[in-house]
């Protein structure tokens, strides 16, 4: 079959390849535009603080008490970290091993899954005072550095999820640390990218990416002394940020406690542009960073990825795993920059 | 640190390994119980057909001309195939080549973009006549044998979204096809498992899988003598339902045509269930089968996956590629099996 070339029509997208996983994405440029085609288009206006809020008060709704309390001058505390209620993991018994099931592998959902919980209701992470959103940051650091200690997990995710469109189930401000018994998929192709790249290349992929990212500003949203947050050559989202550290670092328990501050400034900033530009959307973002193992991951590079909640995955994404991103990063990383 | 250990507690979730991809899933067996918490949980009722249905006479709403028309016996069309208005991979130019940008690859977006309706805007796939729903079949066997004939092309998905939150922007009934110019990652991951597989056992993984189902019987739904259609051991949505044809056979487009009826069949009679079981849920379904290339992959065995939308993928989902699911396949199978 032969078919027609209009070649007078534009190509309506591109195809860009991930350096790290060797994953397509395609930028369909076309589609759609403006930053309101994407902005927050929820029933009923953003969720508000109800009156019952579960984290006004955790330990009066129910929840067991704090694993970790941060206080001000006042003894007030200003951040808790608690157990969640209806963990999706859970810490008794002995590490698992798999078993097998017909031809298949099984393990229990030996690990842990903690709530961390700042004290406003009303103060998402943006809105926090620089030394808050500090406290968040340490709160992650000393969190993750106490699960790795327990010999049954593999890998530690930081995640939190933002509007009812992103997941989250409770308004109040609230982030969720979850140690699992195995290395998780997406990680382990990064893993598996990254040590390919580094054996063939003798470098750091990311370092790679961050450098040229650095060098061609166009996708830059905003950088501070140590960390740098920027909209992705291979976005897989509409408006997806991620924030590095900029020199090398495998491992985020490795981040110097002096730079808190820093990844707490870049990830307020980030989410306020995202704020201003998307008029509040739902988004989630998480960590991603090296295995808890003692294996050599030297080649990989931690780092924090948001996903605002623009598009929905539909057919051809399920699919495929290819996202039809509608906004060129570059684009997008424009927007966020401008946006007063 | 020693954990405390509180044996007294049942563990809360288990993980299951994919046989295909070695992907890890989760299933969270104590979080939800009912169908009724999966049920649509839609804010002003399912959507409902428009008087300025752009697909009731796809022509007079400004679409080209039909690359496909059936018609009934007294020539009224009952499905057509268009090109897709807003395409996001067009045919013009020559096939894509990679091309560096930075330390980046990139490819025009060449390919194909199509759009297969059916003439009732109020009749979803699961209402339709089994005649018609068989044609539905023939009509993605017939496009997709004509794609595979553009060398440039690589993959072909076809898929159907269902339901504002799967995505679908057009409430008439339509199924897409794009064919695209690289093999999709989720889909290189699959191969590459079953051909991993095939090289270390000597036979398919899905023939395995199949053959274990079948005998076990806890998680099939439906099967009529070519199709069969069940929970997966290894779902990764709650209420995910997949269909293969029993015999082996990698492609799709050597599907027997006297077996579009099955198919059809099988198709309908799981839309159906989900529908009585999640009250007529927004669903995804797509077909994943074998490049058009001339590799060998007489490893794989084509199927479809429907993937109703009864849970969003939040922060920890998005982070690690790793769902949790929160009921158990067995008892979701047995809720379609006895829906009446």
């Amino acid at each position: 079959m032969v078919f027609k070339k209009k070649v007078s029509d534009p190509i309506p997208s591109e195809l860009r390849r991930d350096l790290v996983t060797g994953d397509w994405v395609v930028i369909a440029k076309e589609r759609a535009k403006r930053p309101s085609d994407f902005a927050a288009k929820r029933e009923g206006g953003p969720p508000t603080c109800p009156t019952d809020d579960p984290f006004r008060d955790p330990q009066a709704s129910g929840n067991k008490d704090p694993i970790l309390v941060y206080r001000d001058k006042d003894k007030q505390w200003t951040l808790q970290v608690i157990p969640n209620k209806f963990p999706a993991f859970t810490q008794q018994g002995e590490c698992a091993v798999p078993r097998p099931v017909g031809p298949y592998e099984v393990m229990d959902g030996r690990g842990h899954h903690e709530v961390v919980i700042t004290r406003d209701c009303d103060k998402h992470f943006a809105l926090l005072s620089s030394t808050r959103a500090a406290e968040v940051i340490r709160a992650y650091h000393e969190r993750y550095n106490e699960l790795k200690k327990d010999d049954c997990v593999q890998y530690i995710s930081i995640f939190h999820n933002h509007g009812r469109e992103a997941g989250a189930s409770v308004v109040h401000p609230h982030s969720q640390i979850i140690a699992i018994p195995v290395v998780p998929p997406d990680v382990s192709r990064s893993l598996k990218g990254s040590g390919d790249f580094n054996k063939r290349e003798g470098s750091c992929v990311h370092c790679v990416m961050l450098n040229w990212e650095l060098e061609d500003k166009s996708r830059i949203i905003f950088e501070n002394d140590t960390m740098v947050a920027f909209c992705p050559f291979i976005s897989r989202t509409a408006f997806e940020i991620r924030i590095f550290p900029k020199e090398h670092q495998a491992k985020f328990e490795d981040l110097d406690p002096k730079n808190f501050a820093d990844l707490g400034d870049a990830l307020q900033k980030s989410l306020h542009q995202l704020y201003r530009t998307l008029d509040n959307p739902a988004y989630n973002f998480f960590f991603h960073t090296a295995p808890t193992d003692d294996g050599d991951y030297s080649h990989y590079h931690w780092h924090i990825e948001i996903i605002p909640k623009t598009v929905i995955w539909a057919g051809f994404e399920l699919a495929t795993g290819v996202e039809i991103s509608t906004i060129e990063p570059e684009r997008a990383a424009q927007f966020l920059r401008d946006a007063k």
